[in-house]
């Protein structure tokens, strides 16, 4: 299928170079031409277009994969340049805000399907890229709700073959449930690996960071992650994640009441309990 | 040296491996005969005694490698019978209750110094115990300041050559500067993973968990660690830790109120700039 990326960072360019192994034609663009000519001598693309709209017009899939802020601009030029039953897809990791953006933006000829394939590295950029990024990880489609109809599921049928192209699992889910789940799972334990980090950043150089060791280095890996990408997600999924952080600041309040009484060791157990269950489930899943 | 390890779990197995490894005698004790005869079986101890006196009675170091709520029962052992000139050290991530209590329990002809290898593993217990665990890793070492002169100056020697013959990196410090510096870069992370799995345990089992990926995976892994052991931490270590669950509190605070405002970006800049200045400093340290 012929595909359009706009935007070729770690993800677009993982992508790039999963689609080009399945022998799709792709065509990129990005606002910066130092990483377009990278992307296209990794063999991300086989294409460097001049512009948002050079790259879209010839394109039966366009894949946004720029930053979240940077959605409405390209779903803009999009707009302008796709001919008519281009589906159009994106990689962010919220839903809700995408999908009322892509409905209000793109012309009634282009249709939308919303994505997120659910894998990162701290490493953004794509001197990072690999065709095997995504090979199976969870890669969640949302349909268009505010469209429904036949454009919509043939937008749907296009996102699983991207989904199957790069070798990912699909996961049809609605915007609401996917950005509630993501909150819980990615966006709130980023919050709290940062605000660990910054909570000990002045020890860090002293003793502390001399002792700091294997649980620390896991606990906040992520926080090591993109700040534009990660300010983007909480600006853009305000909500569903400022529920999640109340309920930590309660979980975190009820430990510190029980610091010294006998239950905690229950709720410690009941934590471990629940961190292996998911473990276990995860790894029968093949993750 | 002749050894005796009180203990013979993952910490305990893995310092009786290593010594064994070195040509050291090790004698073992602990409450459970079958862990006693795997140990002996692994080679993690050359003999098997009949109770922690008997261990004792022949050693000229004894490793107590109990849980912290049994060492003050061990250090009664010890005390009833320890040749005149024993070294006893113990293995717990607290140090400032460990040096009260062998202050209050040992007989002046016994010497004491605190130990807190830096090693860990979700799973306790001997079956996974390594000669390799603590090699390379850091090896806090605490001189009794309770009871100072030639006595604990030849305790912190003996406790040196057991860091060395184990391979691992002593750092000498004191048990309250030991003590705050894991309680931010150790008990706290455990207590901010177990919170984070307790705040989102209802949905794992469903779509949450599902979506779950490696950043939740990372930063919870911590909290699959023993519930007994950290609920001692928490007892022992309460004064430290309340103190940094409270800045975690408050850090969390911040970036609750700087959702949707620019200075977030910065605030997530801050905490990736000294988690990646860590890990350089971390890496340069040879861990």
């Amino acid at each position: 299928m012929r595909t359009a990326l706009l935007g070729v960072g770690l993800i677009g360019g993982s992508i790039g170079l999963a689609l080009r192994q399945a022998g799709w034609p792709v065509g990129g663009w990005g606002p910066n031409r130092r990483t377009l000519e990278l992307a296209a001598g990794m063999g991300a693309i086989d294409r460097v277009a001049s512009s948002a709209g050079a790259a879209v017009a010839q394109a039966e899939l366009v894949v946004l994969a720029g930053p979240i802020r940077a959605l409405p601009g390209l779903l803009r030029s999009v707009a302008a340049a796709a001919s008519p039953g281009t589906v159009v897809t994106d990689v962010a990791s919220v839903k809700e805000q995408v999908m009322r953006w892509a409905a209000e933006l793109l012309p009634a000829h282009v249709d939308f399907v919303g994505g997120h394939p659910m894998a990162g590295k701290e490493r953004q950029g794509i001197a990072s890229a690999e065709a095997g990024l995504l090979r199976g990880r969870t890669y969640c489609l949302v349909p268009s709700v505010e469209r429904p109809g036949p454009g919509s599921d043939r937008a749907l049928d296009v996102g699983r073959a991207l989904v199957e192209a790069v070798g990912a699992v699909p996961l049809v889910l609605e915007a609401a449930e996917h950005d509630r789940a993501v909150a819980a799972t990615s966006h709130l334990p980023f919050v709290a690996a940062a605000a660990l980090v910054r909570t000990v950043a002045d020890e860090l150089p002293g003793l502390a960071g001399a002792v700091a060791a294997g649980g620390f280095r896991d606990t906040t890996r992520v926080a090591a992650g993109s700040p534009e990408m990660h300010a983007d997600i909480c600006t853009f999924n305000r909500g569903a994640l400022l529920a999640c952080i109340e309920r930590y600041q309660d979980a975190l309040e009820a430990v510190k009441r029980m610091i010294g009484q006998p239950q905690i060791e229950a709720e410690f157990a009941a934590a471990r309990r629940a961190r292996l269950d998911w473990e276990g489930r995860a790894a029968g899943a093949g993750e």
